[in-house]
């Protein structure tokens, strides 16, 4: 048999990174996560991917990087998550925005795929449910494959032609989870939560569980996520 | 007075992003400087970069971010740095490269204008003497460009054009140096060897010593550099 290609997945313990992993896998790559600490305010994404990793199999590296440097969201700084507002695209770009993040997460994804000899890497944005993010747009993805073949030794000495897959583009929230039930995705391991209790349980009421909520309310499964205070529907 | 415009200047502590600094004043913005620092093996290049960015009265920011986890460069692990070899362009892509070392950087560079106000960026990278980067041609360049634009809240929402400046692309070494002169750069304080001795003495015969010391006897400028074991000539 021979050797599977290998896959770099940016991965954070989330529902949608775990669900990117395993359609990698899926799609016959033998997946490497990618985990990126930046300077969150809280472990609990890390030890979850840490988790879910384990049980999917996978290895996993994680790069720490400290964002607070550059300042200018709610996820690294001190500005308060927003709570019950209005969701998706309706609500423009949310503080929670991390200025240049998916740029910064496929850079370093791009270091370690030249590394292990990869050219495919995979990111599980999404541009229905994407909250606001310009990062997480068609347009973004296919910038970014353009500018990694010509900004590594791969690409520009060697030949390679680097892939960004975003398979979880044009699903709805509802979609990835039937997909991820489907491969058997550990959704009870999976961390969404920008602002979880001091034990790691979901607050229920922020733009990501609420997100997270109703996608499993939509694909019609069983919500496995521990919600410290209920959640906003 | 109009107020400058601000500029992010990726920083560090060498020749060239010193006079890429001193370049992006003389062309009227107020730059402010950006290192990172990745997991370097030595810790001169940011003393330099603070000794220097204080000396020309610069604000510094410095993002520490661990390259560790991805490993593949002499500059960020244990493979030897390779001396007295064939220089520049003849000697194929070395081993100091660092995978995708500068698309990070711009990232993060992208990050920080984008929180500062800035729609300007200056990156010290040079195409003739580039000792074999693909990282710091002109089509990477303009790849970033065209991807910072579609990256970022202030590309995508509010209509702002990025530019990414790189004034050394078609200097030679010593005429970086002339420039930097002129400029007044205080090269005494910038540090560019590879793998400088326990005092921050250079080595005078990595890829990087080497080029600088040329370029200094190139340009008829005295060359202030502090070289523990002399130069290969």
């Amino acid at each position: 048999m021979a050797e599977q290609s290998k896959a770099v997945v940016l991965f954070s313990g989330g529902l949608d990174s775990s669900t990117c992993l395993a359609i990698a896998r899926a799609e016959g790559f033998s997946p490497h996560a990618l985990a990126v600490r930046y300077g969150q305010r809280h472990a609990f994404e890390l030890k979850a991917a840490e988790s879910v990793a384990t049980a999917l199999g996978v290895p996993l590296r994680i790069v720490d990087i400290d964002l607070r440097a550059i300042g200018g969201s709610a996820l690294t700084s001190e500005i308060n998550v927003p709570k019950d507002g209005p969701l998706g695209a309706d609500a423009g770009i949310p503080v929670t925005y991390v200025p240049a993040r998916n740029t910064v997460m496929l850079a370093l994804a791009l270091g370690a795929a030249e590394v292990l000899g990869a050219s495919d890497i995979y990111i599980g944005v999404n541009a229905i449910d994407y909250s606001g993010y310009p990062d997480c747009r068609p347009e973004f993805i296919a910038a970014f494959e353009s500018l990694a073949n010509v900004a590594t030794a791969a690409g520009a000495a060697r030949g390679v032609r680097f892939r960004i897959h975003a398979p979880l583009q044009s699903l709805t929230k509802a979609q990835i989870i039937q997909r991820g039930t489907e491969l058997a995705v550990p959704y009870q391991l999976t961390h969404s939560c920008y602002d979880p209790d001091i034990s790691g349980g979901a607050c229920g009421h922020c733009d990501s569980c609420r997100l997270r909520a109703q996608g499993f309310r939509d694909a019609g499964v069983v919500d496995p996520t521990r919600y410290a205070r209920g959640v906003t529907t």
